[in-house]
């Protein structure tokens, strides 16, 4: 059998050579193969591990059983209308988790402390004594409650935040006040001072982070205007809306990870507003070792004719 | 009997008078005054409650039964040379130890993730995207493991970093290595990327933090040059150690939230360092509410005969 590797890179070290090399040094005995560079029998591919692949390729070949995606987000791969219907798993893993967890973690605690003010504070050369208050006196909404936000209201509990927390179906998590669905919607903003987005983008989740959301977000709270986290996906925001928000008031401040183009052109107004800090897309960077580890380990779980797990939902698209 | 308040502010709602009707309300049976506006009859003052109390008040107090400190710290009360010998109790609640684990959180993450880094990238206008390492990399060093360092830790572990810590005598805490004393401190340097400080001033710590040890710490680790975090007293540090090692890369970045002396001068040096993190000794800010509660908690408890807690030994300072 062929393992067919088809990746476009993201970071330093997501050179295809170096992903071929992980793979066929933990899968001697099976033949790995890199799309657009080695040749092979496309009858022979039982496997693809992907990372944003070449459109129509994946159609290509008849005998293919499992599609395995080396991030966590599937959108990109689910906009190819040829893709074949074999299931396609994503990788979720605990270092991909745990690194979601620390920017949430950061990114809250950043905002709840007020570093902006006392960052500019500092280049005045103020000494700006004022009160701070607890971690109990804010509420954080978690949009998007699977095993990232799981985790991530795990810590901010710990921490002594409050923490709610809004899905598409009814979630339960230990300590976290769950809304679901479009009539929770509402209810879940009215109470949240600080957002944080881990959303799935899909066609019900595309552009939900406009201005008709953030206006309906807690303007009662201690921070005085709402904060927006989102490290889930550019599609998500509309970056017109959030600028004008933050410029009206609406918003207070936001933290992006993600762009509804990326890199962020330098013509946008979010590198250069005063409101916005942001980051390049890094908020969870995947060890290339342990998704190599993870998918391995499902692929020959498989060949043992044992179930997949993290495997999407094509319906709803996470 | 009488309980005396003697205070001077630190933040927005420190007024002394916020703080005597705080007691009153919570003491409605005792006379509850405040030194330096009320009459009081010197000789019917069983308790005092001080933060900076003008120093001989306390010894002019011939029934003076217990003094209660308004905050964890007592190096400034120590100071003054006619302190009564009578139990001294310092405030250690639970909010004020989730404020400082807050604080190291928040600022040991900030380390890690390269935030100042990140920032200068955003004025630029410039994408980074640089890898990123996971927690489970970076070795934390805790210098303090009483009960705020202890629970910084806890959250640290959590996060997935590597925590070790050192203390004066051996302490054992779950999930960290522990070193101990002088012999230990070495050792503990050897193995410190980012390094946190949680110490009480004393005789022994006054200056500790100086071109000595910075030039002990790791320098193998994946940040490149160590990191200092204190959040202990100003007393500990040298501050022009501080700036020399960084501007030679002995140090790698340092967030100040404590100064020899305090407000920091204008002058300071610090403001502008581009190494520089300073906030205005706002790591934990007690809050009045929880304090007046733990300290009327405990006289009433001593009324009845019940022993106190975190009371400091005079030997050690703490």
């Amino acid at each position: 059998m062929t393992l067919l590797l088809s990746i476009q890179g993201a970071g330093d070290n997501w050179a295809t050579a170096a992903w071929k090399e992980r793979f066929q040094r933990r899968l001697p005995d099976k033949k790995v193969v890199l799309a657009g560079q080695d040749q092979f029998d496309p009858a022979l591919v039982r496997f693809a591990a992907v990372w944003k692949p070449t459109p129509g390729l994946l159609a290509s070949l008849p005998n293919l059983k499992v599609i395995f995606n080396l991030g966590a987000g599937v959108d990109a791969l689910l906009a190819d209308q040829t893709l074949p219907d074999v299931p396609l798993v994503r990788a979720v893993s605990r270092d991909l988790t745990q690194r979601m967890t620390e920017y949430v973690t950061l990114h809250v605690l950043l905002h709840h402390r007020r570093l902006p003010m006392l960052q500019a504070a500092q280049r005045e050369r103020v000494w700006m004594a004022r009160d701070q208050w607890a971690a109990g006196d804010v509420r954080v909404g978690v949009m998007g409650l699977g095993e990232l936000g799981r985790d991530a209201s795990e810590v901010l509990l710990r921490l002594g935040f409050r923490v709610n927390g809004w899905s598409r179906g009814p979630r339960d998590v230990a300590g976290v006040t769950s809304f679901h669905g479009d009539d929770g919607l509402k209810a879940f903003l009215m109470v949240t001072d600080i957002l944080v987005v881990l959303l799935p983008l899909t066609t019900e989740t595309r552009g939900i982070l406009n201005r008709g959301l953030f206006q309906q977000l807690a303007r009662d709270g201690v921070l005085g205007a709402p904060v927006l986290i989102n490290a889930g996906r550019g599609g998500l925001q509309v970056e017109t809306d959030i600028i004008s928000c933050l410029d009206d008031g609406t918003l207070g401040a936001v933290t992006l990870d993600v762009f509804e183009t990326e890199p962020l052109p330098a013509a946008s107004a979010l590198w250069g507003h005063p409101g916005v800090l942001l980051t390049p897309h890094n908020a969870a960077d995947s060890d290339p070792g342990a998704i190599s580890d993870l998918i391995v380990k499902q692929l020959l779980a498989y060949e043992r004719g044992e179930p997949l797990m993290n495997v999407v939902k094509r319906a709803t698209g996470y």
